[in-house]
C-alpha cells in the first residue's frame, strides 16, 4: 500500500550488507541510495573495476566503519538494479509496468526499507545515511518515526526542491518523454528505448552535479585533438567527450521509466509540508542529526541544508551542522575528502560509542 | 570570405534602422543581437505586440536615444530571420545549405556589420552595443579595428566561454543533432524538423538565463491547478508550464541549424586567444568601453566581464566598469532596469557630447 493509496504487489527488494549485525542486533547503518545509485555501495565482488559508488565511505576502518558497524543499503522502490520497478512483470498483465507503474514518494521508499530492517530481525538502527535523495529517505524516516535510530546522516540534501530543481528534473524528464523511442514508457521487448532522451538527460543532469570552478579545472577550454579547434559540429572540446561518455555509458546500466519516475519523487518531496504533524513526532524524536552541505555545491547548495537544520532546532532535535569546504560541486558527497570523511566518522563514532558497540 | 577560408556568397542581410542619420554620418549605434535575436531590436511597426526585443533600450529619449543617434540593427551572419543563414538556398545546389553552410566566427558577424555600415556611406561609428554573444562581437569589432568606433557598450559578455558554459551547449546541440527529425541537418522541405531537440534546447538554456533567486520568485513550488499535487508526470508545478511553454514558442521564430551555429560561434570565440596581436591593435585604439556585469548572471557572471576589464586595462584602453545589481540573471540584460540604463544613457550622452552630436 502506497502512500497515493495504489496497492503494488509484491515488491522484491535487492540489497547488499557489510559488516556483521551482532548479537544484539544495535549495529546496523542503513545507506540510502540517491537519484541514479544501487545496492552495490561498497567493496568489489572480487573485481576491482566494480567497486561500490561510496566504497571510499563504507568499509573496514573507513567513516561507516564494518568493522564496528553492519551495513544494509539496498536499491530503491522503482529502481533498476533489481528492486521491482517500472521494468519489472507486473503480475497483473505479464507485461512491463512501463507508466502503469504507481507514483510513489519517499516515504514509500522509507516504508520498503523498513519492511527489510525489520526482516532483519533489527528493531532500532544504529543510524542511517544518505546523500542527495538518499538524505532525503534519511530525513522522511526520522520525521515519520522518531524512535528508529540513533544517529542520522543527511548529505548535500533539501528539504523540497526549488524551482530551478525541479526546472531542470522537468528538461530532463521531456527529454525522455519526447524522444519517439519512449513509446508512452511501454518500450520493454520493443527492441527501442528512448536511449537518446536518456542520454541527454544524463549529460544535463552531470553538469549540475558538478561546479563551475570545478569544471574549469577539470576541463577548461582544452580540446579533445592536438592544439587546434576543428571549427566543426562533432565533439572538439574535452568536456565534450566527457558529457557524452557520461551520457551514454549511463545507458548500460540505467532505465529510462526509473529516472522519471525518481526525479518526480524529488520534485513532490517536501519534508515539512506539514510543519505541526512534522514537528509533533520530531519533537519525541531521539535521533541526532549531522547535517553536512559543500560550499561548491549549486544544485542543493547550503542554504538548503540550512533550511533543514532550522526546522529541526525549532523542535530541539540535536542538529550537527557542517558546510564543507570541496571545489567539485554536489558530486562531492561521493568523494573522498577528509574533512567529510573525519566529520562523518567522528559523528558515527560517538554513536557507536553511547551505544555501546 | 570567411575566417574559416571558406567563401560565402551572396549574403544578404536583413536590418532595421531606427533615428536619422546625420549631415557628417557620424551618430550611428551599431546593435548586435545575441544567440536568439533578429534585426527587430525597437518600436513595434505599429503592432504594441510586436515590440523589438530591446525596445526599453532604444528609442526617443531612451538609454540609446533616437533623437540623438542613428540606430542600425542587422540579424546575425547565419541568423534564420532574413540574413542569409543555414536554412537559405545554397545557389550551388538550390535547396538549403542545412550542415552544407560554412562554419563562421565572431569576427565574421563583425565583417558582415562593417559591409552594412560602408553602404551606408559611414567610416566611423560613435559606438556598438551588444549583450552577450552581441557584446562579444563589439568586443572583436575593436580588436581588430582600433579606430572604427567612439564607445563600445559590452553587456554580460565573456571574452571566451567556461568549461560549463560549453557543456551546456554542447547537451543542447546534442538533443537537436540526435532528433531523428533533423536528419543530418537537411530537414528543410521534408515536412519535418528537430522541434523536439530544439525545445529541449531551449527549455535548458532559458534555466540558465534565469537566477536561482527569479525562478524561487517567480514560481516558486507552486502548482499550476489548484492547491494538491496531481502526482503524475504531465505538467503539475507552474515553472514547468512556464518552460513548456518557452520551449515550444521557441519553435515558431527559430531554426534549429541556425542554433548549432550560433552556439558553436560562442563555444570557439577567444577574444584574447592572441594577447600579442590583440594588444599591439588596442593600444592604438581610441574606443571608450562601457562594460556592465549583473551581480545575478550566473551564465556569464561578473568575473567573466572582469577578465575583460583586466585585458583591456592592461592596454591602456580606457573603460567604465559596472556590476549592476538584478535578480534577472542573464536576462537582466534585456530588462529595464533603472541603474542599468542610466548607466548606459550617461556614457552614450558623454559620447555624444564629446563628438558635437
Amino acid at each position: 500500500m502506497l502512500e497515493s493509496g495504489a496497492t503494488l504487489g509484491p515488491v522484491e527488494v535487492a540489497y547488499e550488507t557489510y559488516g556483521t549485525l551482532n548479537a544484539d542486533k544495535s549495529n546496523a547503518i542503513y545507506v540510502c541510495h540517491a537519484l541514479t545509485g544501487d545496492a552495490h555501495a561498497a567493496g568489489h565482488h572480487g573485481d576491482p573495476a566494480r567497486r561500490g559508488w561510496w566504497d571510499t565511505m563504507i568499509g573496514p576502518g573507513k567513516p561507516v566503519d564494518t568493522d564496528r558497524f553492519f551495513v544494509i543499503c539496498s536499491n530503491l522502490l522503482g529502481g533498476c538494479q533489481g528492486t521491482t520497478g517500472p521494468g519489472s512483470v507486473d503480475p497483473a498483465t505479464g507485461r512491463g509496468y512501463g507508466l502503469g507503474f504507481p507514483l510513489y514518494t519517499v516515504r514509500d521508499l522509507v516504508s520498503v526499507h523498513r519492511a527489510l530492517v525489520a526482516h532483519f530481525g533489527i528493531t532500532r538502527l544504529a543510524g542511517a545515511i544518505g546523500g542527495s535523495l538518499g538524505g532525503m529517505q534519511v530525513l522522511q524516516w526520522v520525521i515519520d518515526q522518531p524512535n528508529e535510530m540513533a544517529a542520522a546522516v543527511v548529505v548535500a540534501s533539501s528539504s523540497r526542491l526549488s524551482a530551478q530543481n525541479i526546472a531542470f528534473s522537468a528538461v530532463a524528464r521531456e527529454a525522455i518523454m519526447r524522444d519517439p523511442d519512449f513509446q508512452n514508457g511501454d518500450y520493454y521487448d520493443t527492441g527501442r528505448a528512448p536511449d537518446t532522451g536518456l542520454t541527454i538527460a544524463r549529460m544535463m543532469a552531470h553538469i549540475t552535479y558538478l561546479s563551475e570552478a570545478s569544471m574549469r579545472e577539470k576541463f577548461g577550454r582544452r580540446l579533445q585533438h592536438g592544439e587546434e579547434p576543428r571549427f566543426a559540429f562533432d565533439v572538439d572540446f574535452q568536456v565534450e567527450s566527457y558529457l557524452q561518455h557520461q551520457g551514454e555509458s549511463f545507458l548500460k546500466r540505467f532505465d529510462a521509466n526509473t529516472y522519471l519516475y525518481m526525479t518526480r519523487v524529488m520534485d513532490y518531496f517536501d519534508a515539512f509540508a506539514d510543519p505541526v504533524a512534522a514537528g509533533a513526532n520530531l519533537e519525541k524524536s531521539d535521533t541526532r542529526f549531522l547535517l553536512i552541505s559543500f560550499d561548491s555545491d549549486w544544485r542543493f547548495d547550503t542554504e538548503h541544508s540550512r533550511e533543514i537544520v532550522r526546522h529541526l532546532q525549532s523542535w530541539r532535535v540535536p542538529v550537527t551542522f557542517r558546510e564543507i569546504e570541496s571545489p567539485w560541486g554536489h558530486d562531492s558527497f561521493l568523494l573522498e575528502i577528509p574533512e567529510y570523511d573525519r566529520t562523518v566518522a567522528a559523528f558515527l563514532e560517538r554513536t557507536a560509542t553511547d551505544l555501546g558497540i
